[in-house]
């Protein structure tokens, strides 16, 4: 479709949502690890240990990780040295999908920019999943990462998106730090309408996944304390 | 964390996206359908072979396929008598994650609704491979389905798109019929800023897999036609 120019290719390569649950991958993870050596990463230790897992044989110090770190961005003239060397380079994040709910996309962008292909392998992403099984509308959703931390800021957006969600059937998806799950539901009960759908997420794949979908008046009476685990929240008016 | 009753299971199972690429599934999909018999399903065809590639030995006329049928909806009755008796139940929908741009949901609601247990199987989704590879903002994002058809209200829909897209740093994403691939990418070309980036996948996962992004501006100079392959249309401004 297009003309190209640097030879090498992006794999986008996700990893399991909890973990070590590494039977939510697809068989292509594992087909492709096995020969890429050039990678950039959220996280060098979980990568490690990922790749170790899926490949026994496989010798660690062959392979070079460069940290996508959080303040001062990705190495782009590393990717578009590999890249340009013709280079099979991977890219994961800490957990999950990467390039959704993380700055990965930087890296995807600048690999368009020098023309070279970028393939996303298959795998678990905790938000696509929790609005699999939440029941809520799959046909309009916005992933909305997470809410202002602040009063009155936190309600104030959460009655736009309420808003929104009622206006265009949308199901509105946030996340936040597992030891905020509380707080989260607490401020949901608060601001959210009564008949207002919320669907709770937890621990998306792993061996204490709970995945509940009540109204928010129904949500008050059962008066639950949430874990603090990993959790997705999803509401649709 | 919740009280629940039905004892059944409902498990919600993706096909590949591209047909009969197998590889992007998670070994959960082949482990699980080798047990469940009763079965929702978008197209009794397309379920039978994809049961038939994953279990050799499967014998098809033991499992119960139910339609879910676009006008009169899937058979809630008979999913609550499914799940009630406890058994597990498969929904899985023409191609790619069910419950995710197609009816699904409405199983799943009605499933938590009896209080049955609700378990989403990890795969391959076109909408989220084509955002991991896209690199625009994976942090924030709308899927809106599909574009009305006619204009102006096309036009005008795409030009409010475009406007939330740029004061929230939202990534748009939408689906079209395959045969109005090029008609959409022109209705993109005239409606769009020119320096919105507009990422066009094309046969996700399959033989033909293509993402190219490139401003609004580029894609009018290239002046490609696509291919008549499914596609997932994303913007940002």
């Amino acid at each position: 479709m297009i003309s190209e120019s640097a030879s090498g290719i992006l794999y986008m390569i996700p990893l399991p949502v909890a973990d070590g649950v590494i039977d939510t991958l697809s068989p292509a993870v594992a087909a492709h690890t096995e020969h890429i050596r050039h990678y950039f990463v959220e996280n060098v230790r979980t990568a490690r240990r990922f790749l170790r897992r899926l490949h026994a044989a496989l010798v660690i110090d062959d392979i070079t990780f460069s940290l996508i770190d959080k303040h001062h961005g990705p190495d782009l003239a590393l990717l578009r040295t590999w890249l340009a060397e013709g280079k099979q380079v991977g890219v994961m994040s800490e957990a999950g999908c990467p390039g959704i709910a993380d700055p990965g996309s930087i890296l995807v962008s600048e690999a368009h920019r020098v023309g070279a292909r970028v393939v996303p392998l298959s795998g678990p992403s905790s938000l696509l999943l929790a609005l699999m099984a939440s029941g809520l509308n799959g046909q309009s959703f916005a992933f909305n990462g997470y809410l202002p931390v602040k009063e009155p800021a936190r309600g104030k957006a959460l009655k736009e998106y309420e808003d929104r969600s009622a206006k265009e059937n949308q199901t509105q998806i946030f996340i936040e730090t597992p030891y905020r799950n509380n707080h989260m539901l607490q401020d949901f009960i608060r601001h959210l309408r009564p008949a207002t759908r919320l669907c709770i997420a937890m621990d998306v794949t792993g061996p204490c996944e709970e995945i509940a979908t009540h109204t928010v008046a129904d949500w008050k009476k059962l008066s639950v304390s949430l874990e603090k685990t990993p959790a997705v929240f999803l509401f649709l008016v």
